[in-house]
């Protein structure tokens, strides 16, 4: 038998999914006995029927009225009585909170006859209209649908109290005006139609955009509590306030919160009147402050979590109107979790239930203090995190130089290439004007810990003026101190003051100096042991695979080679390219042999005893060329004016122009390179295999495998693979020593997934590379997308999310399930990771656990986060 | 109760699988009682148990000694008898044809001992000599992987027949010291070993790019065929040659072929002697003749095709030693298929498995103008029909990599070899100074629809001088651009114009005017009636829409809306672009909507009562502007000069700035620029409501489609429907004419397919843009990939085919049978088409066919060919 109506005696806090959370903690709050005014709730399903059919369930009117003449009976008093008339709040209670997103409706019952006798009980005539009043304006505009500014205006015109009574009169004109029809004097037609306008407040645009940001379903509907008004506005001995159990800033046990004397709780959740500091209500009241101690300390006995609550005191009579376990900061949330664990009030792996990747994440970088700040020049894509001073520089040079002597600088590019790498190792920070956050800038500077703003498309930047200028006109020229904030992505003007992480420091020296760092140390050391994902860095020097491994990393699960041929070897990897002669390309690769070994013995030294995942070369040669623009534009200008061209950048030129592409993400690049380009994974093989025979050599213990990028066929794996396999049986002969390792391939095109089965008969593991299967499966280029159309598609509502930040399950998802599932039935055991920036998303991670995934790789600076979000993976598991 | 050796007696045409096309030819004629020297056959089964095993079925060597002895006996001879020795044949034969590409090996039995006894029954010692020589050659470079140019030095220094008995010396000399063994003189030895060199060869290099371009499965294995040698180089009544049916160029019936007195069947089909007409044997043999003419006459009336034989005449005495269906020009085919069904030789609709589409594209194909041509450089023999202009290129290589840049080239060779394979594949013509129509250039270029002219024995090739000369002295060089032509066997300096062909004009104006455009319209009747797929076409243009028309569309499956905007409207999209106001970019988009409607309604005139789907537009914007490069030239030169730029100059510099995108391709296009640009689609969508009523108004049929491109999510069509219809209503109401119409999306994007199901749910139909779904799944531009590694992909066997001709079934044939079945289980009902390019490719249309579509679309041109493919897949469906 269904049944919409539940008394608040009757539900509990396990029904929120039928009651909402605010009837189901009312509902317990009742149970425990706390002072809650009576009332009942009506459920989501009531709700959900209503909006697939049209109209309510027809058993919910019988129940309705059985309801209420049970609380009238219990009241002693009734609706419509019009001497002492039983007045009703209305309120949406969905069953995550949606904090005024849907509408409530106070003060039901009222009418030109109960007003007056509200008037003589209360013996406050002034508050008895003003009641009224805020009934017509609420039934109006959420039952009627009246513009509310009409109802304001009305107001602000008849400020003083004993104009009431005419403001009245003037709201119910507008409602006969603009609704067509006469605000209805019948208070259980009221109540009715006000259940029903709550209901349909389900549908509201402030509600569905909001759930859109917060993923919550659409189908869910709310429930509406009915209950018996209480009021704070009866003069100086009431009042209403909120109250949390614990500081939501710091964590700190005690009483917090705010307290409005004389008013209704809209008044302080609206902000419109200031609130005094909750602890002067001693002062004011002190049994009812004492009372609501003892009712808040019962709440977080009871709920063992930081609790948020509304009261009202009603002429010194205390009534709990709510309770919610409360947000916090992500400081809070550690030391509260960990207070809990010491004072044994949950257990120490339920720690893993209290805390997220995301807070942790929040306190592993600096923060700017902005209290004191001016409005930003711009703000951009937040692209890595942390917050960063110095003087704006307009080249890599001009950073490294003046880093050098000492200068924190920022360098500003309209885009960065890899020429950029020295000036983005010396800068604090990177703002470009261009590129969303899988930008080159953008994932440099995450892989190294810089802070980054890219894609602040309001900038103008002018390298060649050295300076840049704002929306406004501001011109920064360089050398002028900017603070760039790369988690809000806000660049200022001028030196903001920084707060520094102490949780960083704990994980870079390992000292827990704070209560802070302990409290993570510990959720982390039971995320540790709860986890069944591995959780790898993605790591391309000694340096990084350090930090990696001091921030928890088992291993490195992309190690990317074309880094290494940066900087000073440029000009090798040019020789190959421009090569007139076989023999000069061969030279070349020759000459890169020797550094791509001692990289790859450093970086094997570095993660001495784990695995360490080398990718071959991946990105098109043309990344290794100068910008083609800046080439057509220095030989045209040369042209014009009479002067032969350097010769060097005709050829230059030329390079690129034959290896320039449409679309360069669905061009030569991965093994696709590898193949057509003789020599260069043999090359790249062989000093793989002479590093791990060095490193043999000198007692470690080298863990290398090699991974083929951008395979869509099986015979581009099987082709490469037999090309590395001769290569590595040839160092093994040569040295003596065995390097032979295990070689996998990235699964990153959607037909990789889609016949992964074959694939896996010839790898040895696979590793999901989500950035560009979301990319192909989507058709979607990261950096195009997010300077273009995806801001507009996520404000719009047409995506909830970004695919690049959380991975897309009925897409990508399915694509990987399908790669899991067939590369194992083919090839049973098969090691399984992802290496794309997903492998740092705690949504993302969730799904790699269930979806049976053997590790995660992410940036150095992510690995914690993916720690504990792999153990809370678990944890809900349970 | 496994067998491994059949002899002729026992097997049949049906055992091709087991006993290879040759051995089940020879099996037919034998149990038919024409002439054929006895023999058996071993299995193909043998072949796949050597292969896998390493050695051959214990059981084997018992059959073969069985079976050898019965031919002993039968043949009253035994082999290595030094009096009268039976001599054998070892062939290969796998059970589709594979010329050429794997080994033979004759005369075994031949050793210092027999060859004198064969000397003195033939009373040839000569001959003797020679074939002793033969088996050395053959058994030491296929049994012991000798050089074969080490004999062929040898061979060219002792010209003279007298000197054999010292080549056969210096031959066994040659073994013994590079093999490093003694050529076995025990015949029984010799037969074994040869058989398995045989079984071997299936995996030779040549073998495996012929089974990879012919998309024949590697684990088929080949069988082996063992039979008594004739000799058709016994003096002047002896002689081999080649015979067909019916002329393999024209279809016409009668006795075709070549004949080579005093030869062995080996110089007739490599090409290094030049044969005489087969009619000629009537002069000088008119018994044998006539008894040719009649056993080709039975293999007609048995086999009910053309059929293609080998024969030898020893002494006057006729043996048949191979027939099999023969190959054709797709002139030939259509004219003998419709022969046979005037003659009630087939069934009409047998005529379906006949003639294919590509042979249809073929006949479709122009020819060349030659009115005013200068007279040709050349005529030779015309082996494969059409019509090719090209750069003349001396080796595969070089036509490989220029083909890579896109040029068209011609092979020149002096004969060719399956060395040649990658270049004849990567040429639009072979051209060949030796050799005729069934030489290996000849047979494989027709086999491919490649242009051919072979045996052009006035031209004088050097490949090392990479020129030819031609007889009056011309000189060509690589590079020079040469026009080829398949059908008289003319070769001319320069390009030729091109005319079209009579089955074309048959197509344009419907005249049968010839019995060719006769045959091709009684196939494609037959196909029409057969198939269940439509044929629709893709088309942009009211021309366009008439021609499909004219080929036999039944629709318009994808009308594109870019080509509207190009010309003299490009300035319209240019200021919508560039537009400053908001005002600005209505006034383009007003401007645009008379010019749109107009182009709709003409189309829909041109399909009346036929669908149109009309897809909104696709492309990035930055398309309509000019090219970013240009642009910076000439503002870089004006600066460099002092002269300031032309400032139109510099706004269109910084929209292509603005616009551009690194991957274009995955960036902001189809549905995304219709979401993202206020207006846009609105005023496509009012321009097709209108172009709707307007024909309604003016008594026509309308059945617009209006088609969302590039949806990924159920959002992005959800919202694109919405305003598509709200649009669609406003013009219906203004009009008084329902123009509501089917509205359909694309399924472009891996996403999309995965996704099928929800996306089905807004959808009225769904058509596969294969094209674009192939290159996110395989993450593949194809403009880049064609330019950069595909071509090195298909020549070195990476790809068997570019998944841009036929679909890849195993990653984009998955998706699109999940779309189908996941978007019908949705949708029951949903029309499924599909417009890639794939929909005029007779491969992807048998899978198209087959997975349920209700349609394919194609260009104009290829519509015939999509007809008569549907017409087939259902005809070898039944």
């Amino acid at each position: 038998m269904i049944r919409y109506v539940y008394d608040f005696t009757d539900g509990g806090q396990a029904m929120a999914n039928l009651l909402g959370g605010k009837g189901a903690h009312l509902a317990e709050m009742t149970r425990m006995g706390l002072p809650v005014p009576p009332g009942f709730t009506i459920t989501t399903q009531a709700c959900r029927s209503l909006l697939s059919t049209g109209h309510e369930p027809e058993q919910l009117t019988d129940e309705l009225a059985e309801h209420l003449a049970a609380l009238e009976e219990s009241m002693g008093r009734h609706l419509g009585d019009p001497n002492d008339p039983l007045l009703l709040s209305v309120r949406s209670g969905a069953q995550r909170s949606m904090p005024g997103m849907m509408e409530t409706i106070l003060d039901v019952g009222l009418n030109d006859t109960t007003v007056r006798g509200l008037a003589e009980v209360s013996g406050n005539a002034d508050f008895a209209w003003d009641s009224y009043r805020r009934l017509l304006q609420m039934y109006g505009a959420t039952v009627l649908g009246v513009d509310l500014n009409l109802f304001a205006t009305v107001l602000a015109a008849h400020p003083d109290p004993h104009e009431l009574p005419l403001v009245v009169e003037q709201f119910k004109e507008i409602i006969r005006s603009t609704a067509g029809e006469e605000f209805p004097q019948d208070p259980a037609g009221q109540l009715r139609r006000a259940v029903r306008a709550v209901f349909h407040s389900w549908n509201g645009e402030r509600a569905k955009v909001y759930r859109r940001r917060e993923h919550i379903a659409e189908d869910l509907g709310t429930a509406v509590t009915v209950q018996v008004m209480v009021y704070g506005n009866l003069g100086p001995d009431s009042g209403t306030g909120v109250a949390f159990t614990h500081d939501p800033a710091t964590g700190h046990e005690g009483i917090y919160g705010d307290y409005l004397p004389n008013a209704q709780g809209e008044d302080v959740v609206s902000g419109t009147r200031n609130a005094i500091p909750l602890k002067q209500l001693e002062r004011i009241d002190s049994p009812s402050f004492h009372q609501l101690q003892d009712c808040l300390l019962s709440l977080t006995k009871h709920y063992r979590d930081l609790c948020d609550t509304e009261f009202t005191i009603e002429r010194g009579k205390l009534w709990m109107l709510q309770t919610r376990i409360g947000k916090r900061t992500a400081e809070a949330a550690f030391r509260i979790a960990a207070h809990f664990v010491d004072e044994d009030v949950i257990t120490p792996d339920e720690v893993l239930g209290r805390v997220t990747g995301e807070q942790l994440g929040q306190l592993m970088f600096p923060r700017f203090d902005t209290a004191h700040a001016e409005s930003p020049l711009a703000v951009g894509i937040p692209a890595s995190p942390g917050a960063a001073v110095g003087a704006a520089v307009f080249d890599s040079h001009e950073a490294v130089s003046r880093a050098g002597l000492g200068e924190d600088v920022v360098l500003v590019r309209r885009e960065t290439s890899p020429d950029d790498l020295p000036g983005m190792i010396a800068a604090r920070a990177v703002l470009t004007g261009r590129g969303g956050k899988t930008s080159h800038a953008a994932v440099v500077a995450r892989g190294m810990g810089r802070v980054c703003v890219c894609g602040t498309e309001t900038l103008n930047i002018d390298p060649s003026a050295r300076a840049f200028t704002t929306a406004d006109g501001t011109r920064v020229t360089e050398g002028t101190v900017i603070s760039v904030d790369g988690t809000t992505g806000a660049v200022h003007l001028g030196a903001l003051p920084l707060v520094e992480s102490d949780v960083m420091r704990y994980f870079e020296y390992g000292e827990e100096t704070t209560a802070l760092s302990a409290a993570v140390a510990h959720a982390l050391e039971r995320a540790d042991h709860a986890r069944r994902l591995g959780v790898r860095a993605n790591a391309d020097t000694p340096e990084d695979a350090a930090r990696a491994r001091r921030f928890g990393a088992s291993g490195i699960g992309l190690c990317r080679t074309e880094h290494m041929f940066l900087g000073e070897r440029r000009h090798l990897i040019e020789t190959m390219i421009l090569a007139g002669t076989e023999a000069d390309r061969r030279q070349a690769l020759d000459d890169l042999l020797p550094l791509q070994r001692d990289d790859f013995t450093d970086i094997l030294a570095a993660m001495d005893g784990l695995p360490v995942t080398i990718r071959l070369l991946d990105p098109p040669l043309h990344e290794f060329l100068p910008d083609r623009t800046e080439l057509t534009e220095r030989i045209a200008a040369r042209r014009a004016t009479g002067t032969t061209p350097d010769p060097h950048d005709v050829r230059l030129l030329a390079a690129v122009t034959r290896l320039d592409e449409h679309n360069p993400m669905l061009g030569l690049r991965g093994v696709r390179l590898g193949l057509v380009t003789p020599g260069l994974y043999a090359m790249q093989a062989r000093a793989v295999g002479e590093a791990v025979a060095q490193r043999r050599r000198d007692g470690g213990e080298p863990h290398a495998e090699i991974m083929i990028p951008l395979v869509a066929t099986t015979r581009e794996l099987s082709r490469a693979r037999e090309e590395v396999t001769a290569v590595l049986t040839e160092v093994s002969t040569a040295t003596g020593i065995d390097v032979h390792c295990p070689i996998g391939t990235m699964i990153e095109l959607p037909r990789a997934a889609l016949t992964a089965g074959p694939i896996a008969r010839h790898a040895d593991f696979f590793s999901l590379g989500t950035n560009d299967l979301t990319q192909t499966t989507w058709g979607l280029s990261r950096d195009d997308a997010e300077a273009s159309f995806l801001p507009a598609y996520l404000a719009q509502g047409i995506c909830d999310v970004s695919p690049f930040e959380t991975l897309d399950l009925d897409g990508v998802g399915r694509l990987v399930a399908i790669a899991l599932e067939e590369g194992r039935a083919a090839h049973p055991g098969l090691s399984v990771g992802v290496c794309g920036e997903h492998g740092g998303d705690p949504e993302s991670i969730r799904f790699f656990d269930t979806a049976g995934l053997d590790y995660v790789s992410c940036s150095p600076y992510r690995v914690p986060i993916a720690r504990l979000e792999a153990g809370r993976a678990r944890y809900f598991q349970r």
